[in-house]
Formats: C-alpha cells, sequence, structure tokens
C-alpha cells in the first residue's frame, strides 16, 4: 500500500501565531502515524475571487477552473492528497475572507460530480483548527463541516480543535492535544479508506420505488392528526 | 464479522411528516447496503431537560444519568448501534426543544472519555436529516456535524439531506436521494470500521516535547513582522 | 410617558453561575437607565415541548398555545414587556433544550402577525447574554438574533455579551461592561421606542408595481453576461 | 431634520440575479419611507484581503485602514450613512469570500471604539437579505446579525429576507415583501435615531460595584447545590 498523503492549509497571513502552531502539531501527529505532510500556506497564492458561473449555468463550474492564478495550482495539492487539514485563523467569528475565496473556488472541484459522477474532493478525509482571540470558534468549525462534508469528505472521529484567547495556545493544553489527535485521526482514517476507490455517491437510486415504498411505511404507522396529539400533550405523559 | 447496527432517531412529534418519510429512505440504504437498522421514535419517550451537573463538577457527569426517566433506554440503544441518523423537523432554524434535551443528556455518553478513557459513542458513524418549511437546513446540519463529532462520531462523506418547503419531500430528487446515501454510507463505513476498537481519541501525547518542536519549527520559518506584511501588501504581489 | 419594563429570561436551572450572575447585571444597567426590571426563572416553570401545530395548518398556532401548562404564564410577561434580555448557558455550543422549548412556544405569539396583522412580540428590544465553560458563544447569539429578529424585535447596538471559560464571570471585565451595556441600551431603546405603536411589518405592498419597478432598473444595468465576467477577473484589475 | 442615508450594499458580481432584484426593492422601501439611498456594488472595488494587524497589536487597527486599495472609498461611504442594507449571494451556505474580506477590513471601523471611544459604525441601522440556489440562508442571516451587532450596529424588527431556489425572487412573495419591509423599516428607526448622538456603548462603568451588587444578589437566591437540584428533576414537577 502506498502511503496516504495529509496536506495541511494554513490560512494566517501571520505564521508565527496560534493557527501556525496548531498545524505544526496536526502535522506532527500525521507524520507520527505514517503520513506523508506538506503544508499549503494560503497567503503565498493568489486567488481570485470566485463569479459565481454556476448561477448562469450549473454545468459551467468544472475542474480546472477558468480563472487565471493560483488555485489550480492548490487544487492540485487537493487532489492528489488523501487527508486535508484546514488550520484557521478566526476574523469576526468567521473564516477569513481569503480562506473562504479558497472555499468558494473549491467548487470547480465538487462540482465534477456532476460532469463525470465523482467529487474530486469524494472519500478524503478532512478536519479543521480555529483559533482566535475571542468568540467564532463553533461557529467557524461547525461551518467547515458542512463544507467539506458537501464536497463529499469524511469527518473522523474528534476531527476538531480550537482556542480562543489572545494567550499563546502552546499553554493550551486541550488545544495542543486535540490538534495532535486530530493529525493522527486524519491519517488513521486515511489509511483504512486508501483502497476505496468507489465514490460515495450515487445516482444508482430508483426513485418510484423509494416513494412507493416510504408512502407504505408510512401509511403502517396510522399516525394520529393534530387533535390527538394535543390531547396527548394535554393529557399527561 | 457481525453484521453492523444503525440507529435512526426520529425527532418529529408528527410521523406522517417530511422527516419521517426521509427516516425511511436513508432506512432503506442501510438495509440495502446490508446493515440491521431500527428506527427510535424520540416523542415515545420521556426525556426530561439536563440540569447542568457538569458544570458543577466535571466528574459529576457520567452513564448511567441520575435523572430517572426514559433517556438511559434510548442510550442503551444509541451505545449498542455502529451508525446514528439523526433525522429532525427544523423549528426556528434548528432543532426542536425536546431534540435538543437528548443531545444535552448524551453529554454523560461523551464525558465518559474522562472516566473511562473513551467515549461510549466513539468511532461510532453519523449522518442527518434536516425537513423544514422554511429556512434553517444549514444552520440546522452544521450545527450537529459538530456536536456529534464532539461525542466522537465519524461522518461519512454526502452525511447530509435537508428539505425547505411546504411541499412533500418526496417530490423533492435531491433530498430523497441525499438520504439514500445517507443510508448507504452510514453503513458502508461502518462495516468498514467494524474491527476498529481502539479509541479515536489519546491523552497519550508528549506535550513538552510537542511544544518544543512546534516552537523550532515557527523559528525556522524565519516569518516577517507586520510591517513587513503591510508592505508586502500594498507593493502588489 | 409610563415607564418601559425589561424582562430578563434566565435559562439556567442553576442561580449561582455565570449566566445568573450577567442576568443580574444586565437588569442592574436596565434599571440604573430608568426601567422596570423583572427577571423570569425559566427552570421554575413547567414548560412542554412544542407539538408543531403549524406544520399542520400554519393558522392552528395562535396565542394562547393549546398546550396546558405554564408556557402561557410566562408568554404574558413577555407580551406585557417593552424589552426582552435572554440570558442562558450554553450546553454543546447552543441553548439547552428547555431553553429552546420557550423558542419553540413563542411561535404562537410570533404566528399572531397572520391571524391579527401583528406579532405580539413586534416592536419589542431585545438583547442577549451567553455564558459557557467552553466554545460556542457565538453560534448561540448570532442564533439568538436572527430568530428574536423573526419574531419582530429589535436589536439595539451592542446586544450580546459572553464568557467560555470555567472562572468566575465577575473576573471578566469584557463580560460584565458588555452585560451592562445591555441594560443600558435595551432600557435606552425602548424608551425612544416606547410611543411607536404601528406594526413594524407592513403586508400594505403593491407586489406587481414592485416586481415591474425592479424589473426596470434591472434592464438599464445592461450587466455583461458570463463570459464577459470571466474575460474581466482574468484581465488583471 | 436632515434625511437619513441608506446604503445597500450589493455583494453579487452578477447584477442580473436575485440578490440585485431584492436590493432594488429595499431600496425602494426606504425611498418610499422618504430616505435617500446608494447602492455599493462591492464588485466594483479592489478590496484585499485583511492582514490582521489587530493579532500583532490591538491598537495597530485603526481607520483609515493601512492597505492602500479601494475599502476607504467604501468606507466613507458607510460613515456617512445612517443605514446600511447588505445584500448578498450565498456560496457554500455563507457570504461569498469577497463580502467576507469587506467585513473583514470593516474592523478599523468598529475598533475606533478603542482609539476614540465610539466605533465609526456606531448607532447605525442595519439589515440583510441573502440569496442563493441552495441551503444557507438562516447561517449566513444570523451571522451577518452578529457581525454587524458587534460593530455597534442596531438591527431593526424584521431584518431579514431570503430565498433559497434557483427560480426568479419576483415570484417569492414572501421574499419581495420581507425585502420592502427591510428598506422601510431601516429607514423608519435611523430617522427615530437620527438625532441620537451618544455613543451606544459605555466605558463608564463602576466594575467594582456591580461585582459586589452581582455578589449580594445571588446570595440572596440560597440557590440549593447540585443534590437538590437532582432530587427535584427525580421528584417529579
Amino acid at each position: 500500500m502506498n502511503t496516504p498523503k495529509v496536506v495541511i492549509i494554513e490560512g494566517s497571513p501571520r505564521r508565527y501565531g496560534n493557527s501556525t502552531k496548531l498545524a505544526f502539531i496536526a502535522e506532527k501527529g500525521a507524520k507520527d502515524m505514517g503520513c506523508l505532510t506538506e503544508i499549503i500556506w494560503i497567503s503565498d497564492y493568489e486567488i481570485k475571487p470566485c463569479i459565481g458561473c454556476v448561477s448562469d449555468d450549473i454545468m459551467a463550474c468544472k475542474y480546472p477552473c477558468v480563472i487565471r492564478d493560483d488555485f489550480n495550482k492548490i487544487a492540485e495539492k487537493l487532489i492528489s492528497s488523501d487527508g486535508i487539514i484546514l488550520s484557521t485563523p478566526i476574523y469576526w467569528y468567521m473564516v477569513p475572507g481569503h480562506v473562504k475565496i479558497l472555499l468558494d473556488r473549491m467548487t470547480s472541484l465538487e462540482n465534477m460530480l456532476l460532469h463525470n459522477g465523482k467529487s474530486l474532493l469524494d472519500g478524503k478525509v478532512a478536519a479543521f483548527i480555529a483559533t482566535g482571540n475571542d468568540a467564532g470558534t463553533s461557529t467557524t468549525i461547525s461551518y467547515l463541516m458542512d463544507v467539506f462534508n458537501s464536497y463529499g469528505c469524511h469527518i473522523p472521529a474528534w476531527a476538531l480543535a480550537y482556542h480562543h484567547s489572545y494567550e499563546d495556545v502552546l499553554n493550551n493544553g486541550p488545544a495542543v492535544i486535540d490538534s495532535y489527535n486530530i493529525g493522527i485521526n486524519v491519517c488513521r482514517l486515511s489509511k483504512i479508506l486508501k483502497e476505496e476507490r468507489d465514490p460515495w455517491y450515487t445516482f444508482n437510486v430508483d426513485f418510484d420505488e423509494l416513494r412507493k415504498y416510504t408512502e407504505s411505511e408510512i401509511s403502517k404507522l396510522k399516525m394520529s392528526p393534530l387533535e390527538e396529539r394535543v390531547a396527548r400533550a394535554n393529557g399527561g405523559k
């Protein structure tokens, strides 16, 4: 089996801050677990804003993206990876605008589902680190989980680490240990899934059969209408 | 290998509505993929509100929960499952209060991490269906991903299905197909992970070594201070 | 002018914790600004889960709610108030289930918009305090802003205070000062708006005229199609 | 009294789509209510990413921003406005990256609170329109409410409008009427608050007195410890 590769995307323009520190710790976890790793420093790349082709024509968006800049270079690294860890600073409770632009542009990878039947991020393993001086960690992380899962990525157990303070994150034990676990788990699940090549999304569904099946199951429930539900609520437990 | 079991939690007090329909479709996907299934109808159980023991003493919260009601019965089913699919209606952009109470009480399962080194939900595979008449699907699903991942659950690729309309969801092709994929993927990943018994969270981390490693890596970056970053922003690319 | 009244809803079953402390501080701000105040301790009331009548028939939900319990008592206090401050603990990044049940049941107040042309919460001034031992403050507060604004409430400037730590919030200067400002601002805006009795939502809109107006404005823009937008993106700035 | 001015920020690079249509409708509402209006087309401006000065030194961030681009031109318009309506498309359940960059850069306006005791957005009235082909409306709107309130803006009643469909929003009655109400309400509240010049945030707080007051109030509650709360939960209501 060839060794899985984990890419760590570092979202901060500052490379001495807390998100960078936790990115290194997650990378260490992935290396200790036996994966290859590479850090992508977003601020080294020019990535222009998405222009929303998909809203003009859903099939207009595909990889490679029509915009000429550095996005496709990052995309190549993501496509050839098995796992992705995004470590981001928090600006106003959320990823910074330049990180959001990367997420927007990654539509061109996901939308290949419609062109080829498989997202170019399908089946990859993703996890998230968010650090800020103040609130916003769960807003950011829940958001990233939703987006990467919508790209077709798996999210392994305990795939989150965060820090919400001006203080040095290296003094925050749980954040450090969680980040190390992120590296471990992204690598561990990437190894387990390495040989799973079939797409994780299927269009091969008998829609009419599913409708009939469901209507039949619902009818068996013989559920009471609203009036009985009100009576039940008022009649005690 | 024994057959994995997928539990579907249905959150609606109405059992003829859209969340119930998609719950059946996800169940069908899991059965077609070869898993055992069981639907838990939350509204059949009395579950009292969490009283926040963990804020008095973080070790006070453990399984079984001290509150005497039906929670521990549901918990037994969750503990013995390999996969969990939560299908919930949306009330004000979020899970209803009675579903949130179940999530609150599940703290007693997760907190066993501190007692025994392993969350009682560690390594299970979880996915989510949210239906409402109006907005709130992504708010609900991103939230549920964050919570179940924090319990220690894996989230497989394409683990979300939703519907935001008064209309019958059985006329919403993508929602039906997504729900079927949820059933397939929760079962598929549950099978792959069936023999993975080691906890997915480790406390076995050399904290001091990680700090030193990280400080060393950061120092190698020789990153420019703020002044140079401003100059770079203003000097073009 | 009669004195505005500010109701503070305290969501914690524990009345010695951080959300209670900040509730008192916000109350003090409102009193110092010249408002009447009352604290509602949610855990003193029995509030059963919402049974979703509105999904069976949108006109079935109205005030008073058909479920017999203590909800209508709290509702009376809310209806007669000018300002509402909700102080809540955070359970899994969000309001606890029993607080969410109150929000769900308040649908019966908001839905009077459809019965009488005015939400029973229309024009009230609302603000939010969220405290927890860990993450979730912005998830909780952004959520509450969306819900209360959807009830028809105004949200005054600086209407948020939070704390994400096990430590005593009385040592967290910004959280204390923010909470005091919440009291001040809810009272200040309540006074300013005291004589504004017209509903803040109007159905008196000429829909067809608005459509024509908008189509005319859009046509004047003579916007370029997708191809030109791609060219512009690639032509540099 | 001079006439209040409402600025509408349009976030889409496409100017024939749904967010633009609702922007025009909101503008019409504001004009009909008697306000001056101006639409700002974000995509006409070059706005570079925020470089996070505030994380190096909280006092380093101030208005005007040190980055040389078009941001300060937009900022001037915002500063001289009384109301702000942001109409944005939804990319992956959230504002697009280029809109987020504007929000990030607006830190320089808010942070004047620390320099001069008043945010440059203090007391302005803000509301939000979000349109997309799919999910994400409540995620986007709740987020924007939290951010603009954190800048120091008021959010008037019914300050949200949204659309989650590929179809022409001019066929979506509620979205059109809600958008018109947004224009009405931003203008109405802007007029009411026109002469309110005192900052809406005060640092003039006796912190020690508040602590003593709160500790005294808490002690009067004589709240039961955890054991009694458990007994109460188990003893029925």
